[in-house]
């Protein structure tokens, strides 16, 4: 029901295409993954989430067990009937969020109770416990329950959260009943290289259909975050997808494909959205800049996504300016697009043999938020985020 | 380029069905206006308000004049253009947005100076401004400068801006130099039955092509707005469209559509729409409520609507309950296929001579606010009302 094979390798980087096999349908890699945590990739339908060509999106259980309640979405045939949606869907164990939206939390090698973020209320859950969930949700790719330490923790405090994960990993395997889910792993170890390798080896060693890289990007310089992925796949089989979690900006992709990541979700794209920030072949650009205020043409003049087709950007300045909620909308589908437009170019020069070629002349022209300026933005946003992504 | 005639009326009531003319395009009448006061429908594309069968929008010159700025949409061709909707196109003055929505004004036979209530700015219009700035957005109908005076203004005070709105008229008819739009006359009155017969007298005597009647539904209790329109209807001009401006739930326009009115236009439907409060032959349903939290049909079985044909009440309460955006839009779409329904069920009774067994058996069905929590929600919303509609 599920099978995962590659059909073509990068000759002189790691990057590959393949083609996931899902119980609702084949999805090609690289791949990446619109996040709607609570069950709705936010302010789009279903409807237009494909028309973008995605196969795939990312739910949370997290999200989805506080409200509407796992029982909620299981009475209602589970997941895919509850949001009305027929590709594949992939499901965060929660684990990530269980340690960064919960305002209180201890964890033990059991599991972990924890506050919600919602209305304080207390909550236990354990590796077995988040399996039963997510095979109640119905998804078709689930993830174990792992520790995920903060970037600038104690190296003996990353060590117990890794060996902790590598525990709760076979629990969760142990636990899994249902064979039409594919269980990944994820993989921890924080900043460490030995970590991250003896974390790989291991969890390779408990034979998982797939492997997530966890606990990157979450404030650590870039240079780090890619020598972490670096490490980690290397300890990773082959003919298993990879899966880098939480990581969805347009540099961070090529690169990660780059050394030979296949999967790839974040809210990036559509919280940057929502923000105003419109994604470009040379960077964002800022629709609320006041030079877009009387810009007849799209903000993206080559872009041939709904938003761009239809409106200029003085329009969308306008809606934005105005705090109009199709402003939202809008740029997030301008944003997902450009993704999905990102990922089959990628796609595309693998298959022609020219991916290392498409990743320079990209960079060349793509520029990313500076490195001070990006990572003061993601510890601002690390602290006061929108709580319901 | 514009005409109006009256197809249908029915035998023993007021109302009547027939059809505008307009350069954008044919407008079946009696016909709801969706509000876009800032150039958009709230939540929703051009291509999803035209899907909903709707063919004419109202746009508000006093939004727009303040955000973007007239000079903006004239530069971009015209409101049509600039807000990519090719059907018609009705631009209130924005007399009774100045009236009611800026924090201080000053009014003369000159005109009103007032202050914008989005950044405190002073701004002076005249009639012939108001004439000017519409000639610039492009509307098909456009409207005149007047004066709103306060449910409970005191009789002078009523008298003095109800003569007021009639000088202004006049000057606005002087002002008006394109050919191409119609411009529709509003009467005022108060709650005086007098000076809406004086208003609707003087208006019709100077031969506009259309007649609004302004200044209801503004905190009076609902007796005395069906009466005002009796009395206002009764001295206008069978061969001309008639406008109620700013009603627009369900029962009111039954009620109005028998009383002889063609156009309407409300935020009502879009704003409770917002508010969880959906539409349905037995009322308006409040999908908050914990009824829904586990239904799995649609909030109204029998609609249509690309809300219940494809999402559940449970998904639709779920969505509300966490503040998603995709729940303020199928909640627009809900409710702006309803009122397209209702009113397309209007226009069929009256074309069979059935109107008012419709009518009764729509008003046995169909429960509204009580008469108290209604007023007091809407001294509520006048009070501390969403600015931007």
């Amino acid at each position: 029901m599920h099978s995962f094979r590659l059909l073509k390798t990068s000759p002189r980087s790691q990057a590959r295409a393949g083609e996931l096999v899902t119980p609702h349908g084949k999805v090609p890699t690289p791949v990446f993954l619109p996040v709607g945590s609570q069950g709705t990739v936010k302010t789009l339908t279903p409807d237009e989430v494909k028309e973008l060509g995605y196969k795939m999106l990312l739910a949370n259980t997290y999200h989805l067990y506080l409200r509407p309640g796992i029982d909620v979405i299981e009475k209602a045939g589970g997941l895919h009937n509850f949001m009305g949606w027929d590709g594949a869907i992939l499901t965060d164990s929660g684990g990530y969020q269980v340690f960064s939206l919960s305002p209180l939390r201890k964890v033990s090698d059991n599991g972990v109770t924890f506050r919600s973020h919602i209305d304080g209320s207390r909550h236990h859950i354990t590796p077995e416990l988040v399996i039963q969930y997510q095979e109640s949700l119905g998804a078709d790719i689930i993830m174990v329950l792992d520790e995920c330490p903060a970037h600038d923790d104690s190296p003996s405090k990353v060590k117990r959260a890794t060996e902790r994960t590598h525990r709760w990993a076979e629990r969760c395997l142990k636990a899994q009943k249902r064979p039409d889910q594919a269980l990944y792993a994820i993989v921890q170890g924080g900043m460490s290289a030995e970590l991250r390798q003896e974390s790989a080896e291991y969890l390779s060693s408990l034979d998982f259909p797939g492997y997530a890289i966890g606990g990157l990007s979450i404030g650590e310089p870039k240079p780090t975050t890619l020598t972490m992925i670096e490490e980690t796949v290397a300890c990773l089989p082959k003919d298993k997808p990879r899966y880098l979690m939480g990581v969805g900006s347009p540099e961070d992709i090529v690169e990660a494909v780059a050394r030979g990541v296949d999967i790839f979700d974040s809210a990036l794209p559509t919280r940057v959205a929502r923000n105003g920030a419109l994604f470009s072949w040379e960077g964002r650009k800022n629709i609320s800049n006041a030079v877009y205020k009387e810009m007849e043409q799209p903000i993206v003049a080559s872009c041939d996504c709904y938003a761009c087709r239809n409106f200029s950007a003085a329009y969308l300045h306008h809606l934005f300016s105005c705090g109009e909620l199709l402003a939202y909308r809008l740029a997030t589908i301008h944003n997902l697009n450009f993704i999905a437009e990102l990922v089959a170019k990628i796609k595309g020069a693998i298959n022609d043999g020219t991916f290392l070629s498409f990743k320079d002349k990209f960079l060349a022209t793509y520029q990313p938020a500076d490195e001070p300026t990006r990572l003061a933005q993601k510890q601002k946003w690390l602290k006061r985020r929108n709580l319901s992504q």
